[in-house]
């Protein structure tokens, strides 16, 4: 039997940033046909309400930490204000959407990460994804939108990263759907030469990842979010595509020359 | 047929603002093995977090307003912070509470309160209850956490009183439920005698409350959350009883000599 195609939608700060842009998305994925979830990040909301709110920004060894203050800041403004902004407006384009995070339903179940040498605070690796409930709300047309917030299974909600649960979340999805996962950016897609924009590399097997990060077609952060994609791919997703947030829905509608997908 | 008991709970300020208070009372909601939903209000940390950005709280006749910036604070407070927090602490108890304001699933649809002189801001008033999406939920043994954010059809957010919301969910599952709605408030029942703390009414018929307002044994700010709970029991809801949340659970067992129960 072939399975329904599911449309996983990962937007990032700059939209979420621009009222605009933000307005003008959301239109675009209320009018998707297809099943569909949308995962957000929270843009630079949060870190202006540390700002405003005296609390610092920690880092140790360059990497961010999340303190007690901190948390609570992202829960109020991914959980609540960014989600339920995003719920509200997508139901007004008439789109049945439904805001939760990894705490409702035991979502997206995560342990706090260990290092040997720097503690994270509140932040969490995902464990397990509930994606019998997701698939429930999805056969009766609901749209989720997910937060970036994991929980512990003994109730600590924790800070996680929003490209590793949406590439979470359509793994295990694979098994009930022909998951098609896309990761808004700043970008139209990887360029094969950088100082061409028009140069975008449209498809990428997986097998090939290696010749490119080899050749430096791929380079510094985008070697960890490709080898993410890798993963996500070998793991049962059907396609990844990295790409503008202008342009998803003619990628999903397959007529775009913008865009960078990856198959298998 | 007879139908299945559910219990409502709604919890204010007082056990809000208080960890500990409200971890003893969340191990007691999980331990409730009846269907049921909590619906919270925001306690004083929505205020609190107004005045550490510099909002100011606007008043006009001595009624509170909801600015543009103040609805962004009490969905980040009452639809993230608390709300999901609520959902986490149930989750560790192993409850499976989900956490949803009105604007997820439709579940409150609100419009904008009119007033002759007084422009409320983003205030709703509850027009519909979505409670065929609550009974499913609460059919997969989910339990409904709710923020008391409401939406408008337009999709604006608005702040919607959580008695209100309360009532409005009690009687509009009144059809496939015997709702039991609980209050949970500072004080252990209605009082017989002001000065006497033993004399608490443990019973009141809705034909009795005509009487008790006349006698000035119901007074001042009581008069309109009993006339809402009157209201509520003559739309469906089976009995409506304001307690203590320490008295919860035995009032749920009906084993408790404290907690006034309205009944028809």
């Amino acid at each position: 039997m072939n399975k329904q195609e599911l449309i996983i939608i990962k937007i990032g700060g700059n939209v979420i940033d621009n009222d605009k842009m933000l307005d003008e998305f959301l239109t675009k994925v209320a009018s998707i046909h297809q099943p569909k979830i949308l995962i957000h990040g929270g843009g630079k909301l949060a870190t202006q309400l540390s700002v405003k709110l005296g609390v610092e920004t920690k880092m140790i060894d360059g990497r961010r930490i999340t303190d007690t203050e901190t948390i609570k800041i992202v829960t109020m403004v991914y959980a609540g204000l960014v989600n339920k902004t995003i719920v509200a407006k997508l139901q007004s384009n008439k789109c049945n959407a439904i805001g939760l995070c990894g705490a409702d339903a035991q979502l997206m179940v995560a342990h706090k990460r260990q290092h040997p040498t720097i503690d994270f605070g509140f932040v969490g690796d995902i464990d397990s994804i509930n994606a019998s409930f997701l698939s429930e709300l999805l056969k009766s047309n609901h749209t989720p939108i997910l937060a970036p917030i994991s929980m512990s299974k003994d109730g600590l909600l924790l800070n996680t990263n929003a490209d590793t649960i949406a590439s979470s979340v359509a793994v295990a999805l694979s098994k009930d759907f022909k998951v098609k996962l896309f990761y808004c950016f700043e970008k139209n897609g990887l360029l094969k030469d950088i100082n061409d924009e028009n140069s975008i590399i449209n498809s990428i097997k997986i097998s090939e990842i290696q010749q490119l990060i080899e050749d430096k077609t791929i380079i510094d952060g985008m070697i960890p979010k490709v080898q993410n994609i890798k993963q996500a791919i070998e793991n049962g997703v059907d396609s990844v595509t990295l790409c503008h947030a202008s342009n998803l829905l003619d990628l999903i509608n397959e007529n775009s020359k913008f865009g960078t997908t990856f198959k298998n």
